[in-house]
């Protein structure tokens, strides 16, 4: 997706320790204008597979979910991180280990809300290593709902999570592949 | 708003304890197509209000701010929850008092992001104390910005936080307002 890759490179900042910043349009301040174009990117692409909800995590996610679940007129469900309160036979939880902030979270999503008839795209703003899609992907499988696709923003392809998904069968599509972030601050893409 | 307020008698359910659960279109499971109305009722209701920003807080304000971004053409900025690592320099920070869950935590944006130059709309999917919109409120203040107002999704007027907002000169916009959750479930609406 062209307008993203441009974005990424006029306005995503690399730091050391193989940071890509991009809090200025996609995770922090959101430019509801790409985010409305990355939503008919992710509609077209997943178009015909009678998809009838699309999940994602607090809160990065919410914003990249919000138009894809618009196009395609199904509604959006949000895990939530963090410990659950006496809600635990309501809801279903996976655990997310966090590289960043080396930790591992609880996430969960209403029973209610998610059942066996559903067929799920799962998206998020960041691929990397994968941790919060096999998370959510576990999600699904608690549910007993059928996995569409995963969908992200941005894939780092080198730390290769979206690989490790793709060689279990499971479709993930990614709107911007990073294969490298260069010592000078460049960003290099894969494709 | 009409649409919404049937929703609400619709779905939303009233437990003890003053809860209004509305976690099956509006903070949890969400109804982007109501989000999308909901966009278009306060892109209508601040028209004409040069708005450069729309802030938010992490995570329900996200869903709801996102399509008024959209229609008005601005970048929208949520406010994160949680202390803030060694960046203390970088970004605003206020505090708030969670009634729900009886702590107070820390909000914050970056002040890149948030300057002397923006008139800021303040957007969230409950008001209730008004404590959220307050911390909201003064990030604007600490950046130097015009506040241009706030608007809420759902406002329970009993609670008496959009009133003390409106009482100090604020303009506070909201799409329901709740006049009373009654003991055999129903929801009194104030207008």
């Amino acid at each position: 997706m062209n307008l993203l890759k441009e974005k990424i490179v006029r306005e995503g900042k690399v730091f050391p320790g193989d940071i890509l910043k991009v809090d200025g349009f996609l995770n922090h301040r959101i430019d509801c204008e790409l985010m409305h174009a990355i939503g008919k990117e992710f509609t077209e692409l997943f178009a015909g597979e009678k998809i009838t909800k699309i999940l994602t995590i607090e809160s990065s996610g919410i914003a990249v979910a919000c138009f894809p679940a618009y196009e395609m007129k199904v509604p959006l469900l949000f895990a939530k991180k963090g410990k659950t309160k006496n809600q635990s036979k309501e809801v279903y939880t996976s655990k997310v280990m966090s590289y960043t902030h080396a930790t591992v979270y609880d996430i969960s999503v209403s029973k209610e809300y998610l059942t066996a008839e559903d067929r799920v795209l799962i998206l998020d703003d960041f691929l990397a290593t994968g941790e919060a899609l096999r998370g959510l992907i576990d999600l699904v499988k608690q549910a007993g709902a059928t996995l569409v696709g995963c969908g992200a923003v941005i894939e780092k392809v080198y730390q290769n999570g979206g690989n490790q998904l793709r060689e279990q069968g499971i479709r993930v599509e990614s709107l911007a592949k990073v294969a490298a972030l260069t010592d000078d601050g460049k960003v290099v893409f894969a494709e």
